[in-house]
């Protein structure tokens, strides 16, 4: 390979991860609504650039949060192999909803309707199908409540977008403790879950009066 | 008042009343990081027009969401109000989730911080300390898990925020949904909440299995 080849490979690259850093800033910040224009303008290059590289921003999509499809599928696909499905419950709530915190737009990309990937579409009926096992085992040790539903960990995963902020330390402490907060409403005993470090949403004024 | 300037106030009234519904919709759908430019487009309004009557951004959001904040305000000091703290808990949780629900963005406008107007400050000072006197007695009773903190229940109303949807149906069966696991994980004993309708958030192929 000629050294000016080389050269050029290494700035097709480096364009590349700009790219897909912008997409991953702006998805996270603003939603998948992001238009393709803003991505390349955000990222410092042309839009066809940009369109040459990702034809659809499906594309764009599936790219920028890629390693979360995969590392989410593990955390599913390990859950659900856990002999003790509670434990394996659990694991799953507290991973993702952490793993969501840490990229936001993950589960916006997970859940997107519309014009997904085939690749992402199976991914997801593979992950549901697990999740669905666990639940049943779940029951049947007696531990998930009975009135559970599937839809009720993807409402929770929704709703865990909702915590979205600027400081990711703070969104982190906020992840874990609604994750405790909602494996604590979905079991069937009594025992409460053990609560990790409060979330600081209050303002410092009215911190610890109660 | 002579016809014209009846007909003058009618017309300003109209576009009062366009730019706010333009407002709540974008605000809605977007998030408050919508600008003002594109409400006066969705609105069909020149921009002058527009910042005449909003001078900031800021002002047109109070404007926007005033119904539901004064509704907000109601729903909280009247759940306080309860003799039975419990169940001032639960009335506000329900029924500030639902109002979200039903008003996309409201929850947005309340707890969006920068330049919000006194008014907006004076108005979750108050609420704040009402909510944190039912949270004491709440606990006293026994009802509410001891190591509740008042940021639970701020954690909970950010994260409906996720719970997004173009349904307005939908959205309102998820929103009690959530509200009811979100009281059975706050709920100190073993009584399981008696839960609602599920939300359909799992494709339907997947739907019975679980």
């Amino acid at each position: 390979m000629s050294d000016e080849v080389s050269h050029l490979r290494a700035d097709a690259r480096e364009n590349r991860d700009r790219v897909l850093q912008a997409a991953r800033d702006l998805f996270g910040s603003h939603g998948l609504g992001v238009t393709m224009r803003d991505v390349a303008r955000h990222a410092g290059v042309g839009p066809a650039t940009l369109y040459r590289r990702f034809p659809t921003r499906q594309d764009l999509i599936d790219a920028a949060f890629d390693d979360e499809l995969e590392l989410c599928r593990s955390i599913v696909l390990d859950g659900a192999g856990e002999p003790d499905a509670w434990q394996g419950l659990r694991s799953v709530v507290e991973q993702v909803v952490e793993l969501n915190a840490r990229n936001q737009g993950f589960v916006d990309a997970l859940v997107a309707e519309g014009h997904t990937s085939d690749r992402l579409v199976r991914h997801r009926a593979e992950l549901l199908h697990a999740l669905a096992s666990m639940t049943v085992r779940a029951k049947a040790s007696g531990e998930l409540r009975p009135d559970f539903v599937v839809d009720d960990l993807l409402l929770v995963l929704l709703a865990a977008r909702g915590l979205r902020g600027d400081d990711p330390g703070e969104r982190l402490v906020a992840a874990r403790r609604f994750a405790a907060l909602a494996l604590g409403a979905f079991r069937a005993s009594g025992a409460n879950e053990r609560l990790p470090e409060p979330a600081r949403v209050v303002g410092a004024a009215l911190r610890g009066q109660v």
